[in-house]
């Protein structure tokens, strides 16, 4: 059983269960269990292989294998709490905390079931802050910060930390000269990425989110992971241009020339135009110093085209309101900053707004998109000061496996209908019409009213072919361990067969011709490949995406002791803005005709 | 009496005397000793001032200051441990941990005498470790981190965090518009910076440092912190090119392209060229990519000037011989690492010995270099598992005042004789010939026989007078608050008469005349102006630049838990170069013609 050593500090404070029993239990029988393992001091008696010998990743529990001459390895196993050749044996400590942890599947099911339990547990303050703490810390602790790897070297340099234009790795890559591309395991090369598609990923007929979840809640993933995952594809999948985290500057622009270009100049407020009678954000041609996406092979006329803070929002209806309305919503702010100083100049309410932005962004992801994302019944919260004083780390590097594990096409459906018009996807793309014929607020109860699609197999949209192909193709060039990998990697048992993977015997067949061995699945085609669990997305996606989440989230520097303050945000009413912020609030006070059923499911009775 | 609620924490474990008398005698003073102190409800009765209200910094125990329309404010207390309309109030808890607490000044006076006690204290592990905890964590939470402050806002932004060219700020800038230049205290304008250096800078007659402190401590400070003050005078002295910290770019470059251009590509090593059997860094026309600092208008040949990691660095001939130094070391240990992994190929060789020199930087630092700083007769050792697990954060920001702090210029000579001949300060400059007329190791010998200057009044180089004109300006510039200011923030009392800061009568009686009001002392000249202690500098300097010189040193990404292993330094061998690397080991190990008192004092019996 694999071990996250640096937080079973927290976790032991949160133990489910009769731990004195099973303590006392455990320890009975603790010489018995362990016989047949072996000592430190034995030598390895295989022979030598002609190979590297870390490619068959021999170190257990987040041992470091570094490679000897002549074709010989050894663990380093310092700050696992285990030991042996392969870091194997655990201390007695590490081995009474893994003998008490649950099994994160048995946990998460746990945690998103038996509603009447936690609705009674939501309701005692005291527990709930002892648990929201836990996820905090278990989830947060488990990222290493500062970050270890980046995909140039598969071992540690002082570049994975300074040269902050990396892409993180929580896993090195899979060394060059291994006899297969996963390591040892499987074939001997990749399967054909047509067929992978074809037999793998391909919709055949539209499959609805069974959780009920709509096209709202696919643009908000977008819209807000965008801000971080801001790949530079000349230089590589490896590089970003993008800083770690939160930086709100999928609404605000990357670098301060766009931030300067947005702003009006005028009370802190950023550049709108009214259409129609309502607020929107500037043309292009009025905004001069940025510069957005739109392909030079599509005839666009001026008028439709917007300036925005991030180069490609303007190119999706879905991406464009949710633009449109976070703007509505940075002005709304500064006028009631406005109200409450009305001595301050346009800078102090422009960055004063700007970090209430980033407040609420946080709270509404965490309060109402995680807490959909994962359909845990226990009710997430975002309360940073949980945070201080623990060994958490308010810094953030985002990773390429997270960006990679972010690729959620299959929540988009074949199109829309709006108003009794049909979209297809293409007919969205590039354009955003659709928004100005029927009317922002139409356009958001189309996104409200639409079913996304099922985060798993057989249900990306065809159009979507070669975006997929570019995610698994890019998943090679970074040579990704494989989804065990990352499963023991993030404290879950490895998948044992296809069909434990999959629970389904025709998927499971069809990725053993394609693998071999379940130890060669390929990290992305494993994760959508995962039988489907109580969330929306597949379990071992939440439990190595939601550390990742949490982490970016928490690890903001307005999360930290001396941010996290009324006088930060503009006073104690500032600092309220932030703290009962929601999503229906944010699309409620900027919407002009009125708002409906606003959140991330279809309303009850949609077919 | 000041405190930081950050690190009380930890302070409270070492607790030096009988605690529990002084805890139970306090509880039962507690409530008669706070009668006259406003509750938060009293109304402030004073008239209102016509300027912003926060130039008078009003808030104490780090308290922020609010200003409200009408020329009101308010203090936010959060997490000050403080309440009241000041924050002036204690806590129960604050009062206690305040009441137990040393004054800072006693604590440097115990920790700098008695060499018997820290003799035996040194010998027990077990409390040596305690100490050093408690020394990295009380000098390493006092600095905000992540950052709060710039120098382009008085109040928190995204950008102090996310904009990293910034360097940070412990206290903001002063408000414009305040009624002087300090806020409230003193005269209306800043005194005449050249009746300031002619009578409180310039040197009368050289002062040798009373601690016996040699040359090359003196290059040691300079060659150490060019690695990160490395402000872009272009963009204005708030600015930096720099990273966060100790990244030895001063001995491989600041960006890839200066690292890759200064590499040889064979073994992992450095470029090098041997010179009259020497080896020596390669001469610029030998490495395109690389710009050096030299003047247009100083005739220098060609052969004479060098390709460094620092491109001030080959401007004077102390920092040359350092950089020359540090490249042998660099090859040095990939000669030992090629030896313990022959398999290594030129590019892990090379990062691995990066990583290695890292740490040997901070080793040397630490144990040579601050212990000789501080004079403190603790035994300080660089063992980074001890901030493990706590609350210290692994990420760094290189604050503006510390740069500012930096200007240690009393310690320069007048000039130094190498073998019989004299060089006076500007016969050195741009001009690394003594090196090689006398050769490497004797200027060494040089610097560790020349005695250092006192850092104190009245002992600045006459030649230095533009260098410590811009020093003042930018301190203005910067709108920097007072000395006092510094001192609350850090946890000291403030001073209360010029007389108690500088110990001086004249010189107090000059400041007086200066400024008008101790709490308008500027904060560099105050640093330089306070009376000589213990340590090489003042004390205010030690208690300020202290914790953000242990907070750059262990806040760097070798000391956190996954990276301090043996693996990541190419096993146990590379592992033990840092943990034995000495000041001592470094020179001795690359002169050609051997060592002698290789050390930061100048050898017993110098005159």
């Amino acid at each position: 059983m694999e071990t996250e050593p640096r937080d079973d500090k927290e976790r032991g404070r949160v133990v489910f269960g009769v731990a004195g029993v099973v303590l006392a239990t455990s320890l009975l029988f603790m010489r018995a269990s362990q016989p047949d393992l072996p000592s430190s001091t034995t030598p390895s008696l295989s022979p030598l292989p002609d190979y590297d010998p870390c490619c068959a990743y021999p170190c257990q529990n987040q041992g470091i294998c570094f490679t000897l001459p002549a074709n010989n390895y050894t663990c380093d196993c310092t700050g696992t709490e285990h030991y042996g050749r392969n870091c194997e044996i655990p201390t007695w400590s590490a081995w009474v905390k893994s003998s008490l942890k649950p099994d994160p599947e048995v946990i998460h099911n746990l945690i998103t079931s038996h509603s009447w339990f936690w609705a009674i547990i939501n309701r005692i303050p005291f527990i709930h802050k002892k648990l929201m703490t836990y996820v905090y810390l278990s989830r947060g602790n488990i990222v290493d910060s500062p970050p270890t790897y980046e995909s140039d070297h598969t071992y540690i340099t002082l570049n994975a930390y300074f040269n902050e234009s990396y892409y993180g790795r929580a896993l090195p890559a899979v060394p060059q000269h291994c006899p297969t591309p996963l390591g040892v395991a499987g074939n001997p090369d990749y399967p054909d990425v047509d067929e992978l598609i074809k037999k793998v990923f391909l919709r055949r007929e539209f499959l609805p989110e069974p959780h009920d979840t709509n096209v709202l809640f696919q643009y908000y993933a977008q819209h807000f992971t965008h801000q971080f995952f801001r790949t530079d594809y000349k230089k590589g999948p490896h590089i970003t241009k993008g800083n770690g985290g939160v930086d709100v500057s999928n609404i605000y622009g990357l670098t301060e020339q766009d931030r300067q270009a947005l702003r009006s100049n005028v009370d802190g407020k950023l550049k709108t135009q009214v259409i129609n009678g309502e607020e929107f954000p500037p043309n292009l041609r009025d905004v001069s110093g940025i510069s957005m996406d739109y392909p030079p092979s599509v005839p666009i006329p001026e008028e439709a085209k917007f300036a925005l803070g991030h180069p490609f929002f303007a190119l999706l209806p879905g991406l464009f309101a949710y633009s449109t309305i976070w703007v509505r919503e940075h002005n709304r702010v500064c006028d009631e900053l406005k109200r409450i100083n009305p001595h301050w100049d346009d800078e102090r309410l422009y960055q004063t707004s700007r970090l209430i932005i980033t407040g609420q962004v946080i709270k509404i992801t965490i309060e109402d998109y995680v807490q959909h994302l994962s359909q845990y019944k226990l009710r997430l919260t975002f309360e940073p000061h949980l945070t201080h004083g623990t060994s958490f780390q308010y810094h953030n590097r985002i990773h390429a496996e997270f960006n990679h594990l972010y690729h959620w096409h299959p929540l988009i459906p074949d199109g829309l209908e709006v108003n009794g018009t049909n979209y297809a996807l293409m007919d969205m793309a590039f354009s955003v019409a659709p928004i100005f014929k029927h009317g922002l607020d139409n356009f958001i109860h189309t996104m409200v009213n639409s079913r996304a699609g099922a985060l798993t197999t057989r249900n990306h949209a065809h159009v979507l072919y070669p975006v997929l192909k570019k995610v698994i193709e890019n998943g090679r060039l970074l040579r990704f361990q494989g989804l065990n990998a990352y499963r023991r990697r993030f404290g879950m048992r490895p998948f044992t067969s296809f069909l434990d993977l999959t629970g389904d015997a025709e998927l499971a067949a069809d990725l053993e011709g394609f693998y071999g061995d379940i130890e060669a699945v390929e990290y992305y085609i494993g994760l959508v490949a995962e039988r489907p669990g109580p969330s929306v997305t597949p379990l071992t996606m939440v439990n190595t995406g939601g550390p990742w989440s949490v982490k970016g989230l928490l690890a903001n520097p307005i999360c930290s002791p001396r941010y996290w303050k009324p006088s930060t945000f503009g006073g104690e009413e500032g600092f309220n803005i932030i703290k009962t912020a929601s999503l229906e609030k944010l699309f409620c006070n900027n919407m002009k005709t009125g708002c409906k059923n606003i959140g991330f499911k279809v309303p009850e009775g949609t077919p």
